[in-house]
């Protein structure tokens, strides 16, 4: 390891709220017409398609699509496509694909299935050249520049709110006024990194980990867990905090942490009977959410939130656990940006 | 411990053959008649509603209604009806609600939701008479008897089977014909307990475990990840093939064992690249599967399949891994029949 580990990765966590405020002001023009387009087409029912960090993101699509539109949804299994070729009737059905580099030879084949099978199919992606883009109807860039670190940060953020715009639009709303207070926020979490490198102290010797949340907050937990098992190696288990009721608690002990996402609002009310159900078997409990729940956990970042409507705090949540990952890695003496046998497009078929 | 440890659990997966048999007789009038009045109603979109054991046949339905029937499929994200009240219009869509006890009061109340909401709604729950069947429009009873172990392990086959031979009905086959050998092989497999003791040894000092597949053998990868967590406490990560390139590849090493379920047919082809980069990162791997690849592998159960469609084979392919979780954690000098912090019906809300 040199002095130069994990450079690539600290640069492009830095730079995310200049790409929320880009999305924000000229991402919109384009959002708000496909959106209208996709609208006036009143599809029943929607599938998200994604892998890695970006089904992360297609989760919270998922809740936001549910929640905010009472529209049903699923993810969808791709190898029903790719490995079964099983033909389906996807009339009255949108497709959302997600992908980083809209390059990886599954998405593009099950999107273009989706579409012969007479889906809407809109491609969220960071490379609107990509084939992905291109065998979809509609697309909506992510417009985060260029990704070169292997665990992907910025285009996470980009596709969150990216695809909440798309949702808010999607039923007539300005999502952009709710989530102008963005950017400003996100530059003063990552302003706080030296309070990152103690929490990251905390995880040097750790021999897994456990991360839960419960709503909006649980693709956080899954990204987190990603992030850090991709970096880091530290195996990262990520769970609602209903399932965790449901078997794996009996696995947590005094010497596994546990790092909950406490999202201000319903999803975070909804978790806090897990939080009593932990701290009673002693867990070691890391929180990311308000003050006053962090106040109750063995440590934790406050996050600050003021004015950011529930469903918008992932966008801020995942930027300390971000963090986290990195400097636990360069704790551990490993390279965040070169994490062993990865590709950055990687091509599952 | 004493040597009663691990009594119940032991006798409960001994009961599966009976319980597969008593499903394919006396179960079949019910569920065949269950499926042709929903049939005749045509629902366009399938949500499945589960947790924990449960989800994991969830999930083999999932693959099971996108591969023989080609329809779109959702897994229900609770929280959306539990914790923040979302109205759906779910005019022409299925929910199936999976629940061994039919008493966890989120699942009933998401049910009930869904009912308001204009789901045609079916509960598959081993107790008739649960709040779940009261609240649901139609109930099929996986008949697998009293369960008591904390680990649920004739529930699931029983699950897998039931909602096999409803999605065959529902698309106007006669599953039963075709499940005809599962009993027998079943017992076949659970005479093995001394290969199972062997491959037990392997992982009694395991700090953690990878366990993959994909296609129908994914589910398997998830509930033998869960059993082994809710028994034994080692961290066990279930990826599908694909996921596992995106990312958490990158935490598996010589030092940690990797699981493989490789089910006779597509999805184990779909399997064989991931398999390959696995080899190359000197993975100990044990595989559960045909021969061939047993052989290719450092350890494995061959399961015998014969004559058994691949979409059959996941009700197989839990039998050894049900036994192994047993026993690694006997092995562990912990008793499987009551891990800490479980109890028998989980009350998440």
């Amino acid at each position: 390891m040199t002095a130069q580990a994990g450079r690539i990765m600290a640069r492009e966590i830095a730079e995310q709220p200049a790409v929320l405020r880009r999305l924000l002001g000229e991402g919109m023009p384009r959002i708000r017409a496909v959106a209208e387009e996709i609208a006036a087409r009143a599809p029943r029912f929607v599938l998200l398609t994604a892998r890695g960090t970006s089904d992360n993101a297609a989760l919270y699509a998922k809740y936001l699509l549910e929640i905010r539109l009472g529209r049903p949804c699923g993810l969808t299994s791709m190898s029903v496509t790719t490995a079964y070729n099983a033909p389906q009737d996807l009339t009255d059905v949108l497709v959302i694909t997600v992908s980083q580099s809209g390059g990886s030879p599954d998405l593009v084949a099950s999107t273009r299935a989706a579409r012969e099978a007479g889906a809407i199919t809109l491609a969220v992606t960071n490379n609107p050249d990509s084939p992905l883009a291109a065998v979809s109807e509609y697309h909506i860039g992510i417009l985060a520049g260029p990704e070169r670190a292997l665990p992907a940060t910025k285009t996470y953020t980009a596709s969150l709110l990216a695809l909440y715009l798309f949702v808010e639009a999607l039923g007539g709303s300005d999502g952009a006024a709710r989530a102008k207070e963005l950017p400003a926020l996100a530059e003063e979490i990552l302003a706080r990194g030296a309070e990152i490198r103690n929490l990251a102290a905390r995880y040097r010797f750790a021999e897994r980990m456990v991360i839960t949340s419960r709503g909006y907050g649980y693709p956080t937990a899954k990204e987190a867990a990603l992030k850090l098992m991709e970096t880091s190696y530290i195996p990262a288990l990520s769970y609602s905090g209903a399932d965790l009721l449901h078997g794996p608690l009996a696995m947590v002990d005094n010497v596994s942490p546990v790092i909950a996402i406490v999202t201000e609002g319903r999803g975070g009310e909804a978790l806090r009977p897990v939080l009593e159900r932990l701290a009673d078997r002693g867990a070691d409990l890391m929180v990311v959410g308000p003050a006053a729940a962090v106040a109750g956990a063995s440590a934790g970042f406050v996050l600050p939130a003021d004015g950011v409507p529930e469903e918008l705090q992932p966008v801020l949540e995942i930027l300390p656990l971000q963090l986290l990952a990195h400097e636990v890695t360069i704790a551990r003496g490993q390279d965040p940006d070169a994490p062993r046998s990865l590709a950055k497009v990687t091509e599952t078929r």
